[in-house]
């Protein structure tokens, strides 16, 4: 019998089983489905690789909804058009490595798809929901901070959109508004566990962490005017957009038809779910397509994988600007799968599964055949507990030496670049 | 002993007694002050003008919160630094005289202060009252057409900017936000009746009502670079204005402070007090200045100032569209204050306070002696009702037909300019 208990919602993950989380309960409970193998070969079909990167092919990404049928689209029409849409709450400049991971992902899909990304940086939502009198600008501050981090992770400036919440664009309010009208405030009290003693913000915030799923909130971005289509282009600005839509409603019927036609994938962890589910049901009421999802495991505090990373956790997490002795420190005292001793661990194997540096080589070393040697000569007792975290440590801090490099490079301009509004496509 | 009952909320305006509501009753409920002849003489002072139109002189704006501050500030001063906020709820396309009565005011003050007027259409309010599965298009719609009805009452494009809630520029979402955040579920619940079967839209629209009563909402608009503050430019832009807020803060508090001196006005019926009460108790929590208001009385139905006019109640209203044979018809059909036979009229008198035609006299005139004269000569019986509705016949068809000869005008050019972002000042 399996007495191991898993809690996940929008703001709490703990599991009782230092395996960590049981995601085929969180799978269950949330009703969407497994990325399982035959999935995996599709999207290799459609990307013409043999291998893909361990967060698709070790599962980290564990879940989805309809990323099976958005393969077939894109086998089918022998092209891939969908966006990737992901995100970040920017509570502190302290980014820790679990909040790379969709980033790290989204860039490697933006490479083996050739697709826009779209990144939305939630500074209102970190503002509702501090208890703190920290001014709305500190949030605006560590937006700042943390879109270098995000643009160190290497993105394509051509093919990636930046923006914060708080400077909205006229077409992302539009679909919010959208959406606000089709929720009655008790299903986010049921989904969100709001109550009346929370702010209006918290409560409205929902519907901009959904408006973004939708193509038509980036028309400029995702459905430039083209020869094919150049009436459109006064849907662009968006007083001629208002004028264009009273002047010529069919074009504008027609347009939005044609912007429905870019689907988007939203790369999230698994938590975030309760948002894409709601507007999964809402999406049909408002003639705008489902947005497909694929959900990430956690990845596990240096205690264990029953806890997930957290910056707000003392010594669970290795941070962005962690130096390499602080790393090698960290990695050294983190949770082991080995056995007390050398003889032991020899005759008796190690345990990967509950073992924090293999997850970690497993996240970061993006090399799915290495991991899985990693994993059997762990198991086999053939490397040591020892070996496997200089392993680790080599790894994790080559990403970080890497993204130091990359982040102070970073300009003005370029930030400026990545969060204009112009043609991604 | 006074037994008439008056009730008005933000959305109920009823009373049992034929001279209308009880306005002092209001004001004590709301906590506001009445607008005395004290006030009114400032107002005299501060435009250098020895009467004023009947909106004033004549206490149909009736009650204010801070107008005797602003007054005073204005004459210290010399100069009104200070912009006029209106709105409109755009349900349909039909407008009645009642809705023109805070644009004929705003153009008025407009006028006579020589102030900016920022008009706000709130498009995305209607579409979250509806029950009905109206498409947020049709509200746009609507917004359009009353929009033309609005610029028809005769405001100056150099110093007037409308704009759609669905077209929200990136400083007032960001005000939007900082008043979301102080706002507990449960205070819009007690105020606007909102209860957990109410749509999110709903809940979150009043911030955005709040919102244009700040300066900092309209940078480019209502403080625009000048010699004095050239580094300024960078606050502009949206994004240019996030980067200037993070590289130098100091400058970007000090544009907020110069921001801040800008004072609102905002012209609104009584039953919005809920909505900028609420509002000057947040304000000082986010270093704004309160909001200044001047409240308007209704405007009665034809069958009487026990209820306000009423474009959903049958027969309640002249509309903007009505031929002058319509109005001719509805006006003589208003309920009268004279008595029943000519003899009985010209020994009692009539009564001025229940006659409905004296009403809209004394509201569309412009002419405060006239409206006195008009008074007194039907108190004393020396005008006869019909008289008397002739005479408001005129005055309405007049108004009327100056209102379609101006909206045939109104070309879409002209529309884009009034919503077009620019210096107002």
């Amino acid at each position: 019998m399996d007495n191991s208990k898993t809690i996940v919602t929008h703001e709490k993950v703990e599991s009782n089983n230092k395996s960590g989380i049981n995601y085929t309960t969180v799978v269950e409970q949330f009703g969407c489905q497994l990325i399982d193998n035959e999935l995996i070969s599709k999207v290799k079909q459609v990307v013409k690789k043999d291998t893909l990167h361990p967060v698709l092919e070790n599962n980290i990404f564990f879940a989805h909804r309809d990323f099976d049928a958005l393969m077939d689209k894109c086998l089918h029409e022998k092209k891939n058009n969908f966006y990737i849409y992901t995100g970040r709450g920017p509570s502190s400049t302290n980014l820790h490595l679990g909040h790379m991971i969709p980033f790290m992902t989204a860039k490697y899909l933006q490479d083996i798809f050739d697709v826009p990304v779209v990144i939305q940086i939630t500074d209102d939502e970190k503002y509702y929901q501090t208890n703190s009198n920290i001014p709305f600008e500190q949030y605006r501050q560590y937006a700042f901070e943390n879109i270098k981090d995000i643009i160190a992770c290497g993105f394509n400036p051509k093919k990636t959109y930046i923006f914060l919440n708080s400077i909205q664009n006229t077409h992302f309010s539009h679909n919010s508004v959208k959406i606000q009208k089709r929720i009655k405030l008790q299903h986010f009290k049921n989904t969100f566990g709001f109550t009346d003693d929370d702010n209006i913000g918290k409560v409205s915030f929902p519907s901009y962490q959904m408006a973004p799923s939708f193509a038509s909130s980036f028309p400029i971005l995702l459905h430039p005017p083209t020869d094919d289509n150049p009436q459109l282009d006064s849907f662009y600005n968006p007083i001629s957009s208002f004028f264009g839509q009273i002047i010529n409603p069919d074009a504008h019927k027609e347009y939005l038809k044609q912007l429905s036609n870019m689907k988007c994938l939203i790369i999230a962890a698994v938590d975030q779910d309760p948002y894409f589910r709601t507007l999964r049901d809402i999406a049909p009421k408002i003639n705008e397509p489902k947005p497909i999802v694929i959900y990430s495991r956690f990845i596990g505090s240096l205690q264990g994988k029953d806890k997930k990373m957290s910056a707000s956790v003392n010594n669970s997490s290795i941070f962005l600007t962690d130096t390499s002795k602080q790393v090698k420190k960290k990695i050294n005292g983190a949770f082991s799968g080995g056995q007390e001793t050398l003889e032991l661990h020899r005759q008796l194997g190690g345990n990967p599964d509950v073992d924090v540096a293999t997850q970690y080589i497993e996240f970061f070393s993006g090399d799915t055949e290495m991991v899985a040697k990693v994993k059997e000569d762990f198991r086999s007792g053939q490397l040591l507990s020892g070996e496997l975290k200089k392993k680790c440590i080599e790894i994790v801090n080559n990403i970080l030496d890497e993204h130091r490099q990359n982040r102070e490079k970073i300009t003005n301009e370029l930030i400026s670049e990545f969060m204009s509004i112009r043609s991604l496509i």
